[in-house]
């Protein structure tokens, strides 16, 4: 299996089995049934560990705020608990979620363009660090909830800093047409600030951007850091305010195909302090607390899905189906925004890929397919299919599609395997019906 | 609001409020919380009689057989078998949710081009009427599981007809480069059909196709049904046989946005038993139990979705954003097809919609919106937002995305709100979780 950074790390094949955490996965196919998402649990803590100690290293006063809609439950709340990273929150649920487990709400960081005002009210009396504030719909109605609440909230504010990243249009956030933040355009950002600063019941610690998602060329975050670090320096020039905090997103790229050549954690930590450290310097500004929202790049590629081969589909000429149990419901991806990912066939794991095929999915309807046009080792009925680089925005999207219960997650490591959550039942998919 | 088929029959303004069902949209909105699903019963009722008496007054041999994937709870389980139409379900989670409450198995068709063993089992079991059988590994699958079970399963063969329906390319099913299906190519169909007229322990009740969704122009289901009694007269030739039943599936098009024109019930009975009786005599054929299924034309357009503004951002000349308290996860139609919808606020209904506005969702993507660049009265945070269209593919494609919890489903008549799915809570979201 050549497939470079697409693999979990403790990805091996070994009597033509893929293992996974020292995990035959065909065995745990076997045994806890599919289609299932199966996390790298040392996958998951190394890309924790070294986006904390990447940055750290270069820029001491800097925090890792893990991007819980990526991929989320309670065991991986724990570990980023454990790891030392903050958490990046975008709904009640999500924030429900992690203080369930005992997550410290200071260091919860509440996202999102439209947050409600229960959401705002139970983030705030939870305590959170910060919340990001979106809109001035929003920053009014954070300053009567904290005043209602008896508080200061600390806030950062989204800006829209007009820096266009390459990437699908549906996840690039960074340009002028977006919903999100306060524009860069006419001052619009500066005047906000100003307004801000002159809420009642709020303290602005600093500002946040996000330009996008599954980035490959640094460039836009060097642009981006440099916008940021003017406005802040235009802030202080305008109001005299020292804002302390840059938050500067997520949106690090990941390999989702075998010749995909995504920059290294370090790579992106270099580059993003240097800018930083290089636009403060020329604006004189103080260094800022920097903060970065990683989720995709911690685990897309830490996680995998396995499913079970149903039925096989030839048309010569045209494309090979092969049908798998799953699909559009556990891996939305894919009719999205046309996603691509590596199969392999992991009980012949270390078989050439010497076929083209589609994995199509389960469901009632002709985009429903997990992988387009991928080589694939031959194919039957029974085989067990592995697909990587899905441990991001398949478990946060998925549905019950047709009736479809949700895949348990099963966590692998050093030879063992634990179940997480476990796999959705009939009961619970009607629970709710009268 | 003039706004044709995309509106629920009972749809009227009051004192300047929507009213559905007898039922102030506003105030309902208010009780329950939004994001909200709201069916107008009547309406799901009035469209499930007028599919089974259109088309048994023109073809008395003929059933209607419910898309359950469209919208499906308990309680539209229950309309179904009270109206007497036959049910679709395509997995076995759908299979449940009909049985659990009482729905005569004898009356359920299983869909889906891998229907796993263990659903084909519990089908078998259950004592479906008709398993649609979708491929070879499938019809060998049904043969094993039926004669362990010791039992003749009744079954139908799915045909790709080769006919293309105009519509987009996710729910065109009936060509040849698609997943579902025997293809009629190189006579393929035709002796797939003779091997299962040669297959243990199952019953060849008749054949199916499907050729897509959301189709406006009559001429290919037409074009169709020609090919398909053509087929089945090719088979009594062949093997001696006369298939008794003949499924042509769903698809007949809604009207999602107001200019939409599409065919009536009526019309399309009318075209689809005219075509049926017409093919039939011209390969002198005895006609057939002629079987349809419905699922987007019942529900599409007695759904609706009701949301709370929550922010407004007029980025001029470019766009304004009107947030609301749902989005892709509730209705991943828009992302997933750019689907078109028709938006008016609910408490300024008799008001002209002055605006273009996009209303965007809640999540942490950019290409979560529900409506696109559509007229809206002029919004203002906290107005009560309602989306026509809505009642067929959102409830069954939602998700979790961003810890949202899934609406609440309410059933409205006679001036009476019912809820028939309750909103999920955040200990539903995570209660799976160790």
């Amino acid at each position: 299996m050549e497939l470079g950074a697409v693999l979990p790390m403790t990805a091996e094949v070994k009597g033509g089995h893929l293992y996974i955490g020292g995990v035959d996965m065909v065995a745990l196919a076997k045994s806890q049934g599919t289609a299932l998402y199966v996390f790298d649990e040392a996958h998951l803590k190394h890309r924790m560990h070294e986006y904390l100690s990447a940055f750290r290293e270069l820029y001491p006063n800097s925090d890792v705020i893990y991007a819980s809609k990526s991929f989320l439950n309670k065991e991986v709340v724990r570990l980023v608990n454990a790891q030392g990273l903050c958490l990046d929150v975008s709904g009640g649920g999500e924030l429900a979620c992690a203080l369930s487990v005992g997550f410290p709400a200071e260091r919860v960081f509440v996202h999102g363009n439209n947050k409600t005002p229960l959401e705002l009210r139970e983030a705030m009396q939870a305590g959170v660090g910060r919340i990001v504030v979106d809109s001035f719909d929003e920053l009014d109605r954070v300053s009567v909830i904290a005043g209602e609440l008896g508080i200061t909230q600390d806030i950062l504010m989204r800006i829209t800093p007009g820096v266009e990243a390459d990437t699908h249009e549906y996840i690039r956030t960074g340009c002028e047409d977006s919903k999100f933040g306060f524009t860069m355009k006419d001052s619009f950002a500066l005047q906000a600030i100003g307004r801000a600063l002159k809420t009642e019941n709020v303290n602005l610690a600093g500002l946040h951007c996000h330009i996008g998602s599954q980035i490959f060329k640094l460039d836009p975050f060097a642009e981006a850091a440099n916008v940021m670090v003017q406005l802040m320096d235009d802030v202080r020039k305008e109001y005299g305010v020292t804002l302390g905090e840059l938050d500067l997103g997520g949106g690090l790229g990941i390999a989702y195909l075998a010749d995909d050549e995504p920059a290294s954690v370090e790579e992106f930590a270099k580059m993003l302090t240097s800018a930083v450290k290089d636009a403060c310097s020329k604006f004189s500004f103080p260094e800022p607390r920097l903060l970065v929202e990683p989720g995709r790049s911690i685990t897309a590629n830490a996680g995998v899905t396995l499913y079970t081969v149903g039925t096989i589909k030839d048309l010569p000429g045209i494309r090979k189906f092969v049908a798998i149990d799953g699909g559009m419901s556990d891996n939305i991806r894919t009719a999205l925004y046309h996603a691509d990912y590596e199969p392999v066939i992991a009980n012949k794991a270390d078989q050439p890929r010497t076929e083209i095929v589609t994995l199509c999915g389960k469901h009632c309807e002709s985009g429903d397919a997990v992988v387009l046009d991928m080589p694939l080792q031959s194919a039957e009925v029974g085989d067990v299919a592995c697909v990587f680089g899905t441990g991001a925005y398949n478990q946060t999207m998925a549905s019950n599609y047709n009736g479809q219960p949700r895949p348990a997650v099963v966590f692998v490591e050093d030879g063992n395997a634990r179940v997480v959550t476990r796999r959705e039942t009939y009961e619970d998919l009607y629970r709710r019906d009268v």
